[in-house]
């Protein structure tokens, strides 16, 4: 395809993570290498900044700068959670042809992909060349096409991370520990808090999931049998959990404009759990719940270096594309050539409404009965949140008299 | 004094640290070097264990296996939140006679200092020769005489870490965002969230701590400036605010045997002051909470490597002193010689009646009115984190067009 000269514009979009600047930095130094394009630019708030005009100079920033930006977490240029409306796309593509943006990058979920999927229909039916590529990010992993998304492994090894040393503090002063995950539509990042498990009786003793329908009577008999047996019970919930009927277990009245309720920033669903086992299993036991909240997602310091590694080469893989211009527009995935020690994956790019909107569930063969996981979600995820800590354990020899 | 030979016991009570582990080896180690020590042992689940004979032998374990338990989060020999009767006194003192038991050492806060001293009280009555010491720690930083207390400093940076995040966060998605912090009685921790931060807009913007009585109104009144002013605010708030009649905000039923209320391991706190909020600045304010919870002190992987040096050490002085009989029992206490780059402490020895029971609470000149902390504040508490993570931020450079 012949070469397209002009300016590149990059937005961030969604709910951030802490490697989402790694693939904006991705973006940004390999198309500062690229003759084809003039300026990189940033748009302030994603869509938002877009239709405001709050662009910035990105190519300006030090490589010292943009280093640090990469391993700081939430989003470098600010976020936003909007759905364009049919009018505002067409403004959006306006500014483009003002300021000859050709290139567009938008690093956001299934919403964004969504976003980036209508502008570029837009851009199709009125002729306007453009490059548009979406940059997948998301701790929930939820994603269709790409074998896992960037942000997961970090989110994957805070909660795993999280919920070992937790479980050791249940150990420690034992009682029953219901911890409540981020994840609405899938439970990929609740499922990953076993990640950092070393023994049979170590915790989470019990995860539930979105994929399948919770029941509170089976949930209180599991936590029962559990405690009656360790002495203790440590539990991981999606916050998405819902009943066999698709009701939420706590409904909030608050939703996005792209029809998302609030789940997080809330202790309820936890309080909720833990006050349930209270009144069915006995007012006196040791029951505490935490919800791990933002967290998970913007902790400072803490990140997988293979999530960080791919999030960085995502980022350039969309820009390659986008200037070769062999796929023009589409989103960019990971396949997984090989699993285990082996472990590594290619870049490529599908198509934009493969992925947009419709979100991707935990595959059957991961989940076990439910209230586990199995080994093949071991095998699939451990890959992905690189170093976990060493946990040591004493031996508990018996005395000599 | 005269050298004393016999067993040396070591207990962990109370709510266990991500260092508290590193006290234990201290002691095992050190103990392990002195001739005057036959045996080390270790109670597994403190006086309780005592009481229980559950004893495990801490000498025959490796030198990899202590090393791998001292980085690993919570109480290894497990924890207990018991103060012993008269009675359970007596049985303990009996046990540690038949086993020969004549060191003794009880890692915890000021209410195991109070069981310590208990103990000792009893063995100084009936003529049983025991070297007995109280080895601090607490993430609440509240016991009296030390500078600071082994476990303070990783807790604070854990809450330094994850606030500093969660401001990014906010900063990228602005709202108003409200975190929980544990700390009972005293401010420390939730004034530790401050540590982190770079420039004058960053947050937490505002800092809630029990020294001060809490108001709603101007709690209130306080954000909605922060937030006309900046578009956005984040808050912290330590789980132990209370009315100036005492009470706390929310009072929970849940009390233990040294008379303390439950106050962690719920969401109750955080999700009535987001309610506040909306209902009195708005409901469709993007309003969030987040209670830390027990990732505050269990964290698996993340410590100031500060804290962890100090906590091994104080292990270390407490069979030192025991040993030489020079202070027959005590509790150890860090003061400081020097601060900022020049940062450094020596390990004394203080009376158990001075750090038992009585806690200790932030001292006036470490708070800025009812809201915040004074630079006084960051030069106390900033050398006890150790390393943070480096954050960087783009420069917002206008594009040329």
């Amino acid at each position: 395809m012949a070469s397209l000269v002009g300016n590149a514009l990059i937005g961030q979009s969604g709910g951030p993570t802490c490697v989402i600047n790694q693939s904006l930095v991705g973006i940004v130094e390999e198309a500062l290498s690229k003759r084809e394009i003039k300026n990189v630019w940033g748009a302030v708030h994603g869509i938002k900044g877009v239709l405001e005009e709050r662009l910035i100079d990105l190519g300006r920033e030090t490589k010292e700068t943009l280093e640090a930006v990469a391993v700081t977490p939430a989003a470098a240029l600010r976020s936003v959670r909007k759905k364009p409306t049919r009018e505002e796309c067409e403004k959006a593509l306006a500014i483009f042809k003002a300021h000859d943006v050709r290139y567009f990058f938008y690093i956001g979920g299934n919403d964004s992909a969504e976003t980036a999927h209508l502008l570029n229909e837009l851009a199709v039916a009125q002729g306007y060349e453009l490059r548009l590529f979406h940059v997948p990010k998301t701790i929930d992993n939820d994603l269709r096409v790409t074998d896992h998304c960037p942000g997961y492994g970090s989110a994957a090894k805070f909660v795993a991370c999280a919920t070992a040393g937790d479980d050791l503090d249940n150990r420690s002063l034992p009682g029953i520990k219901v911890n409540v995950v981020m994840g609405r539509n899938a439970g990929w990042l609740t499922a990953a808090t076993v990640l950092a498990r070393q023994r049979d009786e170590d915790g989470p003793h019990l995860v539930y999931v979105p994929e399948r329908s919770f029941s509170l009577d089976a949930f209180v008999g599991d936590v029962d049998r559990v405690f009656k047996k360790l002495g203790r019970c440590v539990v991981s919930v999606s916050e998405g959990v819902h009943t066999a009927d698709g009701k939420l277990l706590l409904e909030s009245k608050e939703i996005d404009s792209h029809g998302n309720v609030q789940l997080s920033g809330s202790g309820a669903l936890g309080d909720h759990l833990a006050d349930v086992i209270k009144k069915r299993l006995g007012e006196k036991l040791r029951v505490r719940a935490d919800t791990f909240g933002y967290l998970q997602r913007s902790f400072a310091g803490v990140w997988s270096e293979v999530d960080a590694a791919e999030a960085r080469e995502v980022g350039r893989t969309a820009v390659r594309n986008a200037v070769s211009g062999d796929r023009p527009h589409g989103s960019v995935v990971m396949k997984r050539l090989a699993s285990g020690k082996d472990y590594r994956v290619s870049f490529e790019v599908a198509a934009l409404e493969n992925v947009a909107k419709v979100t991707r569930p935990m595959e059957p063969h991961f989940l076990a009965g439910d209230n586990g996981v199995t080994d093949a979600f071991h095998e699939y995820a451990r890959p992905l949140v690189g170093k976990l800590p060493t946990l040591g354990r004493l031996s508990d020899l018996p005395i000599r008299r």
